[in-house]
């Protein structure tokens, strides 16, 4: 096992995830993963009325199969395999789950939407959902880190392209499958891999996460069945690697596999918005609050921020919540006018409200190439003639600051809008509380809105 | 129009798609497709009892959506997204469909069977599937030739990843959409664009035409309802070209679009097996019907072949089918033994045959480097003493020797062996007379076995 002979790869990571049990898991990696997973049912729920989901459900509904299963945050039943894509769009329609900043991939939606789908009509125990998860995750992120950057600079949004190895990986192991089929559900997975950069700023990134789940899951029928696949999909000549990265090192898919995790890898976004936005907000909320500031006696904002903020974000005259989603006077204004930035500061309305539009104008971003992308200066003059500043060095949700227990709960209730604040806050406690729920069902029973 | 301006590559193709009408194709392109549908046809129904059709029956089925499309060759119902998966398997399962010597791609398979799926249930016009048939397989050939070779001899099986942009097409043809919508699903075609080659031996290889053309029937079907993808799909800077080929020239995409047809690029197989061997049954079909040859009276058979054929083909220690699509002395016995090399000359029971068995210890091949890969030198010597000798320099079924209407249709009956003879006959009839058909329905009700 491990070092650096990968000849056979796939049938040794194949061998480790139906061999793999929670107990041998450290908590460290398990507490991450629940919380990976709070943020995860978050995004599905803040994702869950998108159009892009109405418009799945009316083009595919018609040909779904029995509604034994359930999609997060939506009244509809459907079959499992339509509820895996549903589920991954909704999770990264808002750009708002978790990225893995070694690789730039979301390592849950592509897992988690299948086994939420999975586990929304069969019996499964939290531990054993608990478990595939913690597989999928480390099969995503070992081979993320395997390929990177040549397999995301090619031009692959990895999120699709990887993500269906841990959709199958995860499915695969909660069907109970034996080593010699999940080398088929691998080699079925990576025949499916797809998605390109290309869809960057379309519906159809958020299809990627979610088309990834849904062909993951069913790699792990078919070879539940006997379905056959090459038996060296990750190392072959003509293998995932050789074919859809120019460089790459796969022993660092099996180094120390079931001995090493790399949940701190993994990160969460405080803001639904462009990252290079992020320390802004996160500095003129801090500002406002340390100093009370009334937003509407504001004379000017100056902002020093790194030149990629103003080479992707410098859009001042806006009218819609997606442009604001770039724009980092949108993002100076919601922090010293809200002191909060979830998704109602993102909408065409919040954009349009002469407060925030006003704060707005008055700000001026200078780029400056001696500061970094995680950071910012911010300097907001009163009209009294006060001054308030602020140089921010590491924004929030980086690797160096990352949210807390409380600032995922926070990031949870302002997407789940759709659900009774009571039924929130049940949810939120059965999702800390996975390893422990004897099945799954309740949990996602407290996921969509009730009936009547 | 055309020209060597690819920079609006995609949206020039979504014009000429969703513009195209049936009396602008010339007659010779139109009947050159009909010929490749009834070849597909034949080939559906000859792999509709594979094992991996059960497998994949069992492991979707129970998540399959309303049963209201046919799955050519099979008894059952199901819905026309599963329908489309599985009629992409049985139609290449047995390597026996038409194959474009300028890409090597298997073009039909990925847009006749999303096509045959649609049709088994809407109303469609024949002279419809027709046109959007052609238009599926000019796609996929053009883009198949633009990308040639660089994107096959990276790993990928073009039948898959450039399938799926014919079937996503064809389908969106029949659904009627407007320009701007069929360049979201040529976006979503895509960005699901995968299948490797590392697959080949193995049953996924044939699950690649099949995922293509379910992968292209849900891409049309999102783009129908608004499901937006990126404009520039083909051409962009992170699109199809530049992230899965090396080397590519696009222009042969839109050069001569609705002008020029490739179906003179087309081929069909006369026998289900390797390429390599197909000279050496061809020449000993014809030495067996020129000199009455008995069989049993043969002492020794000397083949003069391609070294390649021997490199890929030498094993005569054989004792299952599939061995015996690999092996040169299998191939010129059943040539001499049978007169024919239909799906029958490849069963087990035909491998162990004591007189198939016998001649086969009696073949001698010789590697000759003067050789093309398309040709042979047989000799056989019997046991009175006469000898009878062939050079044969170009296979039945390459470009220089088409098979004929009549081989094509002794082919189809060759396969259908689950149907009636009058049925054969009726649906070899309805394929010829695909235009002047109100509802291919009709069609499809001879294609699947009577009910009792």
């Amino acid at each position: 096992m491990g070092g650096t002979d990968t000849r056979n790869l796939t049938r040794q990571l194949a061998d480790y995830v139906t061999s793999a049990r929670l107990e041998d898991i450290p908590e460290e990696a398990r507490k991450e993963a629940r919380r990976a997973l709070v943020n995860f049912m978050g995004c599905a729920l803040g994702g869950s009325r998108h159009d892009a989901m109405d418009m799945t459900l009316a083009a595919l509904g018609p040909y779904a199969g029995p509604p034994t299963a359930r999609v997060l945050g939506r009244p509809e039943h459907t079959d499992p395999l339509l509820a895996s894509l549903l589920n991954g769009i909704s999770s990264h329609v808002h750009d708002y789950d978790d990225t893995t900043p070694s690789n730039y991939i979301h390592p849950t939606s592509p897992v988690a939407s299948a086994l939420f789908a999975y586990a929304s009509m069969h019996p499964v125990r939290g531990a054993d959902l608990e478990l595939a998860y913690v597989l999928g995750y480390e099969t995503v992120t070992r081979i993320g880190n395997a390929t990177y950057p040549a397999h995301y600079q090619a031009g692959w949004h990895s999120t699709g392209s990887i993500g269906v190895f841990g959709a199958a990986v995860a499915i695969g192991k909660l069907l109970g499958l034996e080593a010699a089929q999940m080398v088929w559900a691998i080699g079925l997975a990576a025949t499916q891999s797809a998605g390109l950069r290309e869809m960057f700023g379309s519906m159809a990134k958020s299809f990627h996460p979610g088309r990834s789940a849904q062909s993951g899951y069913v790699a792990a029928l078919l070879a539940q069945r006997g379905f056959t696949a090459g038996g060296h999909a990750l190392e072959g000549p003509r293998g995932f690697a050789a074919v859809e990265a120019a460089d790459y090192d796969l022993a660092m898919v099996s180094e120390g596999l079931g001995r090493k995790y790399h949940f701190h890898q993994n990160t969460y976004k405080p803001f639904p918005c462009g990252i290079v936005i992020h320390p802004t907000i996160d500095a003129c909320i801090q500002l406002r609050r340390s100093h009370q500031i009334d937003a509407g006696q504001i004379a000017a904002v100056r902002l020093r921020v790194a030149p990629l903020v103003r080479d992707l974000c410098d859009k001042k005259q806006i009218s819609t919540g997606l442009e604001g989603k770039f724009s980092v006077y949108h993002a100076a204004s919601i922090g010293l006018v809200r002191g909060k930035a979830g998704l109602a500061e993102f909408t065409d309305e919040a954009v349009n409200e002469p407060l925030m539009r006003q704060v707005r104008e008055r700000v001026v971003a200078v780029a400056d190439p001696a500061m970094s992308e995680d950071s910012v200066q911010v300097e907001v003059a009163m009209q009294d003639g006060k001054t308030h500043s602020l140089l921010l060095e590491h924004s929030l949700g980086n690797l160096q600051r990352p949210l807390s227990d409380a600032q995922l709960e926070d990031k949870f209730r302002d997407q789940a809008t759709m659900l009774p604040a009571t039924q929130v806050e049940a949810l939120i406690a059965a999702c800390w509380q996975l390893e422990r729920i004897d099945d799954v069902r309740k949990l996602v029973t407290l996921a969509v809105p009730r009936a009547g």
